[in-house]
């Protein structure tokens, strides 16, 4: 057995199932590896931006990762932004990354780079194999990296000879790590903190505090302390709707921030960290939480958010139910031309049980997310590290992980083309993804960000570089050219109808709104 | 002024009159002073990597850099590969990297990396700014950096509150730091072993010793003593045509180009280094001349091939007439079926005077290169580092350099995909672009690697990875969706007649053609 093979079979037998795949000249062991493997399912992307936001997708929805094939340095570089934000969410993903044999490298062939360099600022554990054996080992300690809680990104650098070389087996599989538990003293200190401090309290909860269980027990806390229940302003998997638990939202624009917390007397951190300002701004505070309010970290985002909260519950003595659960609601969408509101209420009314919406909608898709709260239970997927271009692979890889559920993906045009090549993926796999890009013709947050940060009277030029008309982008058009059947709306009605003709169906399908 | 306006006007007052940008909002200062800076021309690229290899093209054509404008440390991630290709070409590039506030990172925002880091593998030079004045500083000395012969890769990353900041000023322009030159060792070691050696010798040609003048040079040292002229495989810009020194081509594959080379029993190497297999491949050697040749360095990458040439010329008293003129030459296209050999004669017949290529043809378009050696002058750039995904942002760059000059770009359809937003620059800025996919559905050139490196029997699984088919991919749509008019062809006639209408218009038009 080769080492590309003993790699492969290593992964397969820690329950490693999907690979998303780009690979070159370098790699094409261990895509024959892939293909030797019978378990192991292989996902073409057409950019690497794909391959590692869908690692990101599925690691979500699996919690478990999957496996993505990159060429060298520059196919790994093109893969960094979603990388960032897997890191940043906190999701498994294991990378291998193929580079020239070890001999090979110092003759500096064209395709030369620091692929360990390249991997690093986006990495929580980068490893260079050894040799054709060692390979496997590095293959079964990039899955305990990842898989330890809640999931991080393992890079595994491979080179070529290591790869074809034979004599390698595979490693055995190791037990995984537990989920840490936050120290006790910080359960004793957030149950205190609750029940003493008078006036407005919070739970802000992220990371995987917003899963279903661990919700009910932050409900329980509500119930017995009269505490609000707060989510961090992009989520990496907030499982919400009808007759679950109901969380607040955060605002994005730190001002907002701030003043929502402003009241607040006591914040109890679940699965996150305090919030700051996404950017910063002449003169504007970075920390958003009030000086004098008594905030108290129960768990980090990789200390077990469900114990946690469970652990708080139990110390409260809280009540068995939980308080806050969502009533069902229903909004009238206004016919007409569309905007952010009635495409809310078209979404809330329609959203299939158990579907996933991946929302990379930026500006247009704010009332979505406030709208879907009483929709029927869903999982919302968010751009958890801000490197746009995030939505479209996310869809791929959360369809990949759950085929029987409907992927809502709910993407802004300037952000969607940096990954437009997904869409291909979508229709080769035929993923039951429902994609509605809002085309505003516009990266609209940035005319907003232009004036907070204190341009005045910006020019044309400046503007240009903020607007995607001229041309306008057809998405309709790239849509189907690569495969996905298209529809391009421009009222309430006619979103509805293309949006229910979508759902009703399994597969690809692509709805331009026209905003 | 603020740090940001320091930084451009320097950046200006030294001859940067380009800027391509995808900012983002911690980029909205540098946005503004470009805005202000009435000479800099701003180009927005819906995805970094069209950006930075807009840059590359611009930086060949111009000889001289244009500024990029990126996003922090993922969309600086975006467009390593083509930072990557650049250096790898010895392109000018100046990038500037916005950057949260300095006091803003430690709050570890969403989007906090490594910027430095992520740029590293892929810069000459990297500078994180220190103040508002350095700033200006900095932005200085990048411009030294990037214009050091032939090119180099600088890259600046610029904290926000740097940008925002007042009280800077422009940074003195410096000169420029002439070309180093080649020892007078190498030279007088070149002409002795070009006089000496009996039998088969060569003079190897690379960077900036493609360029006419130094090939007038080449070609009297041919005059002088026979050697033949031969170009590395991937060259960063090749001017040629009938009436210029004609120049032979290393072949791609290794065992190919080690046949190629075994007879010689002397190599002088000037612009590059002895050529090494792109790939390692298992039993295959990595260095490519014969072990028995004389080898001599004349001139590396970054001494002045023109003046090490000229020398060389002068001290074998080569005549003033270089042989090796190249001919005219006209070839017959076979109607019907497209093939590379008909589309290469169409295109040669229809090369327009001081054209330029941006050639990511891959295996398609290789006869393309050979029949267009007789066609019109014209200049001819490739993949010089191998990172797919360069050639449209390529074109770009050149034909916003060079306004006045057809650009065509012979694009495989694999590649292609992975920067295909740079349609959408091409029809904003009306740039003469005509861009020729060659659609054969497949990352053909894996299908022959995978064979290479010993893969023996692969499944259909792995034949998936390597196949751009099941949906086949709509060139047409994808570039009409992003405003530049298409039209699909199936034979030589309909070929030749698309470009003929494409090249008699100014302004982007793409001709996908059907392998």
């Amino acid at each position: 057995m080769n080492g590309a093979e003993a790699f492969i079979e290593t992964l397969y037998a820690h329950g490693v199932e999907v690979c998303f795949a780009n690979p070159g000249t370098s790699e094409m062991q261990l895509v024959a590896a892939v293909d030797r493997q019978h378990g192991m399912r292989a996902i073409l992307g057409l950019f690497e931006g794909v391959v590692t936001g869908a690692a990101d997708g599925y690691g979500r929805m699996a919690d478990k990762p999957a496996v993505t094939l990159l060429h060298l340095g520059p196919g790994l570089g093109n893969g960094l932004a979603n990388l960032h934000n897997a890191r940043r969410a906190g999701s498994p993903v294991i990378n291998m990354v193929g580079d020239h044999a070890t001999y090979h490298l110092h003759y500096n062939a064209p395709l030369t780079s620091d692929a360990a360099g390249v991997a690093r600022p986006m990495s929580d554990w980068v490893r260079v194999s050894n040799s054709e054996r060692d390979l496997a080992q590095a293959g079964a300690e990039a899955f305990a990296v990842a898989q330890s809680y809640p999931g991080k990104v393992a890079t595994v650098i491979v080179p070529a000879d290591h790869a074809w070389t034979e004599g390698s087996a595979p490693a055995a599989a190791r037990p995984a790590a537990p989920a840490p538990r936050a120290p006790a003293q910080a359960i004793l200190d957030a149950a205190a903190v609750l029940s003493e401090v008078e006036g407005p309290k919070a739970l802000f909860l992220g990371g995987r505090a917003l899963r279903e269980e661990a919700l009910v027990e932050a409900g329980r806390i509500a119930a017995a302390t009269g505490a609000r229940l707060i989510a961090e302003t992009f989520v990496t998997r907030h499982q919400r709707g009808a007759g679950r638990v109901a969380v607040e939202k955060l605002p994005y624009f730190g001002e907002m921030a701030e003043s929502y917390l402003a009241d607040f007397k006591a914040i109890v951190f679940c699965g996150t960290e305090p919030p700051v300002s996404f950017f910063a701004y002449p003169g504007k505070p970075s920390f958003l939480s009030p000086p004098d309010s008594r905030l108290v970290r129960l768990a980090s985002l990789r200390e077990d958010a469900q114990a946690a909260l469970a652990g708080l519950a139990k110390a409260l003595n809280a009540p068995a139910e939980p308080a806050l659960i969502q009533a069902p609601t229903r909004f009238e969408a206004d016919p007409g031309k569309l905007n952010s509101a009635n495409i809310g209420a078209i979404l809330s009314e329609l959203l299939p049980e158990n579907a996933i919406v991946s929302d990379e909608s930026a500006t247009s898709g704010g009332a979505a997310f406030s709208m879907c709260a009483g929709a029927a239970k869903h999982d919302w997927l968010q751009l958890t590290g801000g490197a746009i271009g995030q939505g479209l692979p996310l869809a791929v890889g959360a369809a990949v992980a759950c085929p029987d559920r409907k992927v809502i993906a709910l993407q802004a045009d300037g952000s969607g083309m940096y990954t437009n090549q997904a869409l291909w993926t979508m229709a080769r796999e035929q993923l039951d993804v429902t994609t509605i890009i809002l085309n505003n013709g516009s990266y609209a947050i940035l005319n907003i960000e232009l004036m907070r940060v204190g341009v005045q009277n910006p020019g044309p030029k400046a503007l240009s570089m903020l607007d995607l008309r001229n041309p306008g982008l057809n998405w309709t058009q790239i849509s189907e050219g690569m495969g996905v059947p298209a529809v391009r709306v421009e009222t309430a009605e006619e979103l509805r109808a293309a949006l229910v003709e979508a759902l009703a169906h399994k597969g690809p399908r692509l709805i331009e709104a026209m905003l």
